[in-house]
């Protein structure tokens, strides 16, 4: 393999997590920012709106990023507006529908303690342009695991009632965390760039969510078996309505701007 | 006037009037669609999309004659699948969400009753397209105000509860049916081709629709003073996300056909 070979399949893996990273935070926002308006206080509105805008800035900091490793003159617009779902590749846990304010906690608590560990690991990697968005980033999500897990203690210590309600909640979203750690092709060939173990991240993570688990007195439960497939590009239903809304406008009116 | 222009300004309303008509049957298709899979038993399932595609049936002749009149060499996929928002032309009552069982049938009864009626009058006018397609549509709105109007009767003579949630259901549609009978240029210039008077439609209404609501316990209501502006091209916030799904693949596959 020349050197050029080896410096395009790097690219290529570069490239599928530079797109993992921005279509599941881009997807994450979209679906975060369905509560405008409905959210259960007005305090609450605006919270779940500015953690949906962070999302979205760290969506187009990656998609711009990924559309420079293409090299195909898409610009992060035209990633964002239109690829079909299929070439997606968020995780599926941010796709799924918001359900009620527990399980949207539960999974943006899920998710963004994951994410977390990716951007730590990216911080400390070769890769200058992830580099800085990550750095970017770190501050934003340690604000957003906070906001979440905050509730998912208050939701756990509140009545009977909310406490059920977020056993719920978890037992709606967890099945989805096993795709974080399942075998990932794009993430070990990242390496030396950026050095990412799924291993170490998940025993990371579960140590990580563990005291607030335990402050939300949740049970422990072990990684689910079932493993969904939103990494490389084969989703639940639920992600072409979220396109299909998303997409609209640039779809009927191509090249439109504001 | 020139005999020419008063020509082109007929076909200009007879034009709007079959959009209408197309769009209220496409749209009230798209939506009964919406239960396949989950009607509350596989018989009811199968009558709902039954009822849509005879629904759809309808829209597809209707369409295809407004794209013969308005003769810009738009089809009748073009005219579903690539018109926005503000140029569909459908009561606001058919794009309202389904809600709950008894909403949906109280809406599809208000609805194909009243679409009976324009059949009837269709049928007795001089455009013999039209004249065609109702007659062969007569059978088929028969049959549906027949289901519809039967589960109607059932629920208001099942238990409290069901009773009750049918009188919710009809809080829910009725404030939509006074967009049926409200002024409307387009219908009042289709005369000498269709001669339909709005006030004599709404009383054949009243009393259609009267033994049913007698037989189902439903109170008498007063047409709303709120009025939709749907079939004027001003719709509820529903529509642009039942478009979003509906048109998604015509517009990322622009042309594509099965």
């Amino acid at each position: 393999m020349s050197p050029t070979d080896s410096d395009s399949d790097h690219n290529k893996e570069l490239l599928c997590f530079v797109l993992r990273l921005g279509d599941s935070t881009l997807i994450a926002s979209q679906r975060l920012a369905e509560w405008a308006g409905i959210a259960p206080t007005l305090e609450e509105d605006i919270a779940f709106a500015n953690v949906a805008l962070d999302l979205l800035g760290q969506a187009r900091h990656l998609l711009s990023y990924a559309s420079q490793l293409e090299g195909k003159g898409q610009s992060e617009d035209d990633l964002a507006f239109l690829r079909d779902v299929n070439q997606f590749y968020n995780y599926t846990i941010v796709e799924i529908p918001n359900g009620d304010f527990a399980q949207t906690c539960a999974k943006m608590y899920l998710f963004t303690t994951f994410l977390m560990l990716l951007w730590d690991h990216i911080a400390r990697g070769a890769d200058q342009e992830l580099k800085a968005i990550a750095q970017k980033s770190i501050n934003e999500t340690k604000y957003h695991i906070e906001h979440f897990g905050g509730w998912l203690i208050r939701l756990g210590n509140g009545t009977t009632y909310s406490a059920d309600r977020l056993k719920e909640a978890f037992e709606y979203t967890w099945p989805y965390v096993s795709e974080f750690f399942s075998p990932d092709p794009c993430i070990s060939r990242l390496a030396p760039t950026i050095e990412i173990d799924l291993a170490v991240v998940q025993n990371l993570w579960l140590e990580e969510i563990s005291p607030t688990f335990l402050a939300a007195k949740l049970p422990t439960i072990e990684i689910s078996r079932f493993i969904s497939n939103g990494k490389i590009g084969l989703h639940s239903e639920h992600l072409g309505h979220i396109l299909a809304e998303m997409q609209f406008l640039q779809r009927a009116y191509p090249g439109g701007r504001w």
